[in-house]
């Protein structure tokens, strides 16, 4: 068969886990998907475990695999470097990549400090290259639809957030401690899930001022790994809740816990303006429930389902209601990214936002903390 | 027809409007739905335009009306006084009541200042009777329910409550101005709504200790009443969002609003537990959403309908799911007054719980305006 | 005070179970709710049971009370008799309240056979007064809204039915036989609510010309009642479901059972035009789900609240949302036959409408008997 | 890299529109997704424009591409035939598979005519060789729990069935004819959307004995494609409503219609079992809900979310609640695929099973046609 004219362009991945599988699922699928401007390859894979590393490049579809990721990063046929590791390695293998002038994709959260954050930030303006960080719920095609409302000003001038992001996976007490419940490693529910829900914020309604917010452990202990009888100490969040001032003047308030039964994936949020009001919960994320304000006795809250017009819902299913995955956010971010790196677009998350999205979480840290209002510039 | 052994009790209502009408239907609804311990005779109705307190007396059932209200209180078979006047009348109409040692069942909110509110509690202390206040929402059979659930331990310790209030009916910046736009008769999103909300978050996980917030006048004016093209500046609140800590050790978070477009009576509420979390919303009155920490994969939120087993739905339907309405709470209300009268209970929001509501929506007061934690027994 | 110089309608009611006491309600309700062009009077009251009889008079409001329901017929200050017997004796009562030339309101079903239905049909036509039937649930005001959006076309022409009308009050094989298991008494799933289903059904779109249909008794003995071990043989249908052809050209399904567990009071239907679909469930019963075909991609099921904007609705409460009740469905059935007895309206099912909903409940019969297509008007 | 020790599968995909990348997708993502026994290998796809085959070949990870798709089926390295070709292809390319041998993954429906699946079944049968057909919905986990719960006794007895798909697609009567308004191409709302349901309902609850239906064609008559001012006839149905006898005892309702405003892809239904009852909506594909007999005043629908626990999500995700979406199911019937190719399941709906959906959808026809209960096996 003849080869492609279009430029290649080698992805390198890092990490065999939950999120190395998405990442592996979503450039194939975005290759398969979209019309790509670039032979998108993929390349390499690496994993500490070199048998698994090469057992999930075959099963993948990977070229090559490594043990070593230093490795990876040093090849010239790696254009991109995709990071899914633990959070606390983002930081060197970010740092290495960009020294060695790759493109990096990077999984949430971008750093397990804010120092590191401005750290990889700089790094990367100082290497001029493509970066994004895997925010990926905004990349839905219905969040686009609701962005795309309060931009036009279909809800009028905004003036209210309330989001909440809760899942229940800690709130068994006897759930064991894991790095997820160190701070060093950028755990607690603030960081774990409200750091999407902050990003989904600033994505919808911009820049966010000043907060005040209240952090708690509950459970202030919880059983060691592997039925270990040893109980340790836990110092991260279970739960924090804040009030939010937006730049554009909306109000509101902020929820995130691990401990709220019965939420799984509960990212969800509904924004008022003065027009009218829309709703969104990350466990129906087909769906956009949407109020304007109409005539009397007729209006009521609508019910939108996922469909073609919403941009990169057709290249997935020609028909409206047939359901996106959450797997097809994850390809629907490998295409922006792809079309950043073509520079077709400046749209998504890099380390530029990513680190906003660390001082956000830090101020609202330093609020509850010290319980009192802070301006999220002086963080 | 021979009449009944039981001691009369005198009812006294006062006003005319919505919720006079209302209170006149639960009157007699709660004679013919409960098997009440007293002969509730619907002694006289006053209103200041004689001629609607006539009209109304005669099409309500009650037996006299009058233009004076204080005609009213010193008749000596009026028992129990009736308040449902707008609210800057609430204190002199129930100083009078409680002077003439009458029992008084006083409309939302209790006061319009808490100096007020606090004169009225130690008149009511003095006075030694029943008094109950309009919180109607928390006699829900349903609510009776979730309380029943938190008491019982069903829940474990509960740890969080996220609770908004909104409606829209002052979302339209050209809805005029009205006396709910003025500080001086406890008007604003806060006092109208918030309280409803403030009672419901009491009535459920107790007292709470500490508050901070946020108020917005996002509106500054509003056309004066009756489509004149004058222009009022507008002090009160649109918007009110606060953080609380109740005594229980739960955090969360507070919202009401009048702005907030689609709402209609969105009283609504979710409170976590260490075993499960419950779901309210005011707009859906019938049901009760509960999830218990249970087997993984058969687990789900349960929509609870209301019905039979709750206390006080029998009288009404002997079926479940044939759906209470808002008018059926005043009922329940008026039956557990009867039972406050008559020694059965001590349930039911008096002047002193009143007087909580109103230090805590006073607290949240002054933490917008100073931008700090308040403790809400500082105020 | 002053007498009203409206005319007197002087109000007989026979029976005080769930439904006479629902009926008391209304008339009372009625009264103190709507500005009606009667003095309405609670005149008298009949219960086989004399003490019950006066003991519920008493309470309800009742002058007088019997324990003869001829007397109370024959008492000339009895201007309409109201009837809410079991179903066996609405023909004897109608037929001597009709013959006396009173105005009957009769509860549902109008009789236990269709013969009977004829007779007191043929009665009421000699007697040239006003008869109402107890089909409560079209009196909700927001299915008044349902039918204005189908007669002024606003779905377009209307093609397609879906309705169901299942409990589970009989769900368990161990529900202890009643008179409701009789076919001589009008009993079995179709009788007790399809019928009220198919009124609706007849409300809404109007004429039935043929059906097909499918019955079955699923539990085929039940113990007898009051915890007796004796096993009762059971031969009404604990299902039936049916295809429909209107005399509109629409084609649909109906469906009734009182074995389907989770449901409490599910009349449901959804309709569908050639320009939108709407969809309403009992068990949320101030709520319509309407989807008018608009723009692709914002277009989604709107979810309407009741409110003020329906007639009927602002009588109960001036805001939207609030919520009315089952109860209040009976108060608007009075204020209804009280219009028609002023001549202010021919709305509402007589005993000629309600003739039809048997004569179509009887078609159902004989389809699934028969096992064949059956035109409504054969039998 | 090493080559896997694993057997060679080579697929052969036939056919480039939306339903040929669906397979694509499938089949790269079931080769990353689960560790298959075979190495599925991307071997040839066939279209009849040479260009599209060789462009969507490289852009899909096939290896080799053909105009003639009777050259892809005698290729040797193809084990397996996938047909995704317009309706009344399916047919000469199965019989052309099945006569070299070859296992064959047919798009639905199976044929364009019962005597057409017949001989379609026969040849399978003859051959030897695993044979699938796309009905994937009932591949969804959730769908698998829905199965479990029936056939574990978990709902008690199955008594009912109501199910309905419909979607409007063809709402509007300006939409233009296409081949799905052909009877000779298996057109119509029963074929292309009614045998989705019929098939779901024959994997939940087993055979079905006996139906009674009726068919509408609404619009007559549809603008021809392209714009074209010609009005083209429509004799295929619109809408289809059926009563269904199942050989398990339960009885119920089905509709399908492509008219219904406001639908995208309704392929929903209610089971109700004696102990029991659950329902299931596809445009929610991700929730079940459920109803156990309980307690009464506890008891409600539970809505159960997609998770690890059901067979085959955890492959897509580790955390329940996060959604899989349509492509997904695709890779979980290709998965069954792949097992029985193995040896490791019998599981999938086969030409077998497909030519009873065939049987049954033509039992409707003819029982709509004739307006007669029909006994499926009589046709």
């Amino acid at each position: 068969m003849r080869q492609s004219s279009l430029p290649d362009l080698g992805i390198g991945l890092i990490g065999t886990g939950f999120m190395g599988r998405a990442h592996a699922l979503a450039f194939q699928n975005a290759r398969t998907t979209f019309d790509l401007p670039v032979n998108l390859k993929l390349h390499a894979l690496a994993d500490a475990d070199a048998a698994r590393a090469e057992h999930c490049a075959r099963a993948w579809g990977f070229d090559h695999s490594h043990a070593d990721w230093q490795q990876l990063i040093s090849d010239p046929a790696v254009n991109l470097v995709a990071i899914t590791t633990p959070n606390h390695l983002h930081c060197p293998m970010a740092m290495a990549a960009l020294e060695a002038g790759k493109a990096v994709y990077c999984e949430k959260p971008l750093a397990v400090s804010l120092d590191q954050a401005r750290a990889m930030h700089s790094a990367a303006v100082k290497a001029g290259v493509v970066t994004r960080v895997g925010y990926n719920y905004q990349h839905n095609p219905i969040i686009g639809l609701a962005r795309n409302m309060i931009e036009s000003g279909e809800l009028g001038q905004i003036i209210s957030f309330q989001g909440e992001f809760s899942e229940d996976f800690m709130g068994d007490p006897q759930s064991p401690w894991s790095w997820r419940c160190e701070q060093a490693h950028a755990g607690g529910a603030l960081a774990d899930l409200g750091s999407h829900l902050l990003a989904m914020a600033r994505y919808l309604l911009g820049d966010i001022e000043s907060v005040c917010a209240d952090s708690q452990t509950v459970h202030a202990q919880r059983p060691a790994e592997g039925g270990s009888p040893q109980q340790r100490k836990i110092a991260v969040d279970d739960q924090t809740y804040a009030l939010l001032r937006f730049a554009n003047g909306a109000r509101g308030t902020f929820g995130s816990s691990w401990l709220k039964h019965g939420y799984k994936n509960h990212l969800s949020f509904e924004i008022g303006g003065t027009r009218g009001t829309l709703s969104f919960d990350q466990e129906r994320l087909n769906e956009l429930r949407l109020y304007r304000a109409g005539a009397p006795g007729r209006d009521g809250f609508q019910q939108i389902l996922a469909g073609p017009a919403q941009p990169g819902y057709a290249a997935f299913c020609p028909a409206p209601g047939h359901q996106l995955g959450y797997n097809e956010l994850k390809t629907l971010e490998v295409r922006a990214l792809i079309q950043a790196l073509c520079g077709q677009t400046s749209e998504g998350p890099d380390f530029a936002e990513a680190l906003e999205v660390e001082r956000l979480a830090t101020a609202i840290r330093v609020a509850a903390k010290e319980m009192r209002w802070v301006t999220v510039s002086e963080v």
